[in-house]
């Protein structure tokens, strides 16, 4: 290496990371990289620094904290590609995984990110029930189709999927080089059917963990579980006793493309629009008093008897007292994809609900919304797909082995 | 206001501002406000309260830092609209922009933003050629149409337009309140002719004042004109005796959406993608030696003879010491639209040029460029627009006042 050449230093190090950020799984000694420029190491900041760990026993992208930014990308099988093939290309797409989440360069690397550092970059993939008789498998209960809601308009182009992948960072050339090096690698087993962008707050612009607002202008995930409530692992994650074993400590996905309807909505004057969340617009209270973090109280009435909280708003039709206690935990980001012929925005929610079964999370919510909801006449679920999410790989494995090797 | 309720005090009082940010224009007493939630003051971090003056001789968005988050969007007069309805219009978004970019609430706000802080947000109006004749005036010679050039693959529909908003910010949800709240205003007076939204890296995920890398790998802009550069304010600001007397202190526009082949460009080697750039990719040293920052030696060969920078590599071309000096300013973002319907990226740069004289700046390097420079082969101008930025508006007053009303 001459001296006006740059290269990557592989060695083991702490990489520096910021305090509080609320991120699940910080590289606490992983193979790290350093960014060289002119032989000399570029100093990261902490939010370029910031790694989460690719290998695990789950995979990250699920309790890690919303990234600023997301792909969402879902991959048909090439023509003729069988199990083998797919097990080969999981095994590329992991091995790139686990380099760029690390801070260092795939191989063929295009150098787009070269210097930039992790960025909080998280990869994780699913299996899509069209998959399994591709590759000779039967698909688990969890990925059984989605029953169709009286609110859906749904474009079976922008839905679905052999394979999916979820990318977030923050930053949004490191996640766009994480597309490009995943779709490359894809080539000759598998094509992309579909490709969604959304965005999220910017990493340190605002105090965690403060609940984000939506395109509505919503204060929107308040009641989202938490990693360590109780219960929390046993909804969001596959138990050890499920009968797919290849899915024990994996997840389900459900990803849908809502658009807002935001002129429409725009023009509702503000009390209106709170009677449709049933919270306070300014600061996420319930309508029936308190805070944000304050529980609705359901049979809180106002002086002339009607509901403190109306009978159709999103907030009691969706409450898990109305459900059966259904849970599931949001992660979605917001997206804008510029105008529709129309002349209305083409933006809303690239939805992503985890949960250990789609039957008593996600459908089960969903039922209770469709059509009694009164924010259902401002949005349009617009795409749907369901994703078998398998547990993390340990260093040296691939996502998906125990499946595509057994 | 009850204690559910979350307002906004407004007070002067001193921005907090992060250190060595190389923002232009830090508010250094301008009236902000304080986002509140439950009657308590949101803390807001470095990033949330960067704030850059909007009032000043000088409009934001031109010398500042670019931001992560762009959108440029051009709007067309609505049949009828006059030079009165205009001035109405740029008066309407000039107390917009003064207001979001300090922080504060515009009037009927829509709360997407509520209590982000002002994250950096410049709005940057300007006027395109075919505004003119509909309010009554004659164009400045600067905005002369462009020539034709061989590379152009122009789309008028993605070109052009009356208005134009430049909009940038460190934040995705900010930046998107501020195009929406400015779309509003526009309502009866102009509509959105087309709209394009970019980023660059986060701000806080990369040092200053590195360069950054566009969406080939390359790092761009190394040569890039700086304040404070002897000659700098000549080439990139219309000056004082110019005969266009509104536009004294202001500069044009050049806006392209630069598709790049990303495919093709991936196919070529390493040491062929630098032969066509004529730097190392890795530390965008020139092929004559030395590093980023020394001067690329166009005399310098190789031991056999050859240019250590090919005749038609892109920086040889593009140098200033091969087109008689020409400087512009250039301040522009990377974009990603998913993918084409031939399954390319629809991805590249959308460059934005400043300088005080189109013809002799932008006119004078594209004429070098088209079709000796070798990186044509591997860009597309797909759209094209020259937009006369008028100077900025003190405080009461607003953005073009000179031109509508006298």
């Amino acid at each position: 290496m001459d001296d006006t050449e740059t290269g990557r230093l592989s060695r083991r190090r702490l990489l520096r990371t910021a305090g509080g950020t609320g991120l699940a799984g910080l590289v606490a000694g992983g193979a790290a990289s350093v960014p060289l420029r002119n032989g000399r190491p570029v100093p990261l900041t902490a939010i370029g620094a910031t790694a989460v760990l690719f290998h695990g026993a789950r995979q990250a992208g699920i309790t890690t904290r919303a990234q600023a930014v997301g792909h969402l990308v879902a991959f048909d099988l090439a023509a003729g590609a069988d199990r083998r093939a797919t097990a080969a290309l999981l095994r590329r797409w992991s091995d790139a995984a686990a380099a760029m989440t690390a801070g260092r360069t795939p191989d063929d690397d295009d150098q787009i990110a070269l210097d930039a550092g992790p960025c909080a970059l998280t990869v994780t993939f699913g299996f899509g029930r069209t998959l399994f008789p591709k590759i000779d498998r039967e698909p688990p209960a969890g990925l059984a189709p989605l029953p169709p809601f009286a609110a859906d308009a749904l474009d079976p182009r922008r839905g679905g999927g052999d394979l999916w992948i979820q990318i977030g960072a923050d930053d949004a050339p490191v996640a766009f080089h994480a597309l490009r090096t995943l779709q490359r690698r894809a080539a000759g087993t598998a094509r992309i059917r579909w490709q969604m962008s959304g965005f999220n707050r910017a990493r340190g612009a605002t105090d965690r963990p403060r609940t984000a607002r939506n395109l509505m202008g919503q204060i929107d995930g308040t009641r989202n579980p938490r990693p360590g409530d109780t219960g929390f692992d046993a909804a969001i994650f596959v138990g050890p006793d499920a009968p797919d074993t290849w899915m024990r400590g994996g997840s389900y996905a459900v990803v849908r493309r809502i658009r807002m309807l935001l002129d429409d909505w725009d023009r509702l004057p503000l009390d209106r629009q709170e009677k449709v969340i049933g919270r306070r617009k300014a600061n996420g209270a319930p309508l029936s008093g308190g805070t944000e973090t304050t529980a609705p109280d359901l049979v809180s009435v106002r002086p002339d008897g009607s509901p403190a909280i109306p009978a159709d708003a999103h907030v009691r039709v969706a409450a898990p007292e109305s459900n059966g206690g259904a849970t599931m935990l949001r992660r979605s980001f917001s997206y804008h994809d510029g105008l529709r012929p129309d002349g209305t925005p083409d933006a809303g929610l690239l939805f992503v609900a985890w949960q250990a079964d789609p039957t008593t999370g996600f459908v089960q919510v969903q039922r209770k919304l469709d059509g009694a909801d009164h924010l259902t006449r401002f949005i349009r679920h617009e795409s749907s797909a369901v994703f078998a999410v398998p547990p993390g790989a340990e260093p040296g494995d691939y996502v998906g082995r125990e499946l595509l090797e057994t």
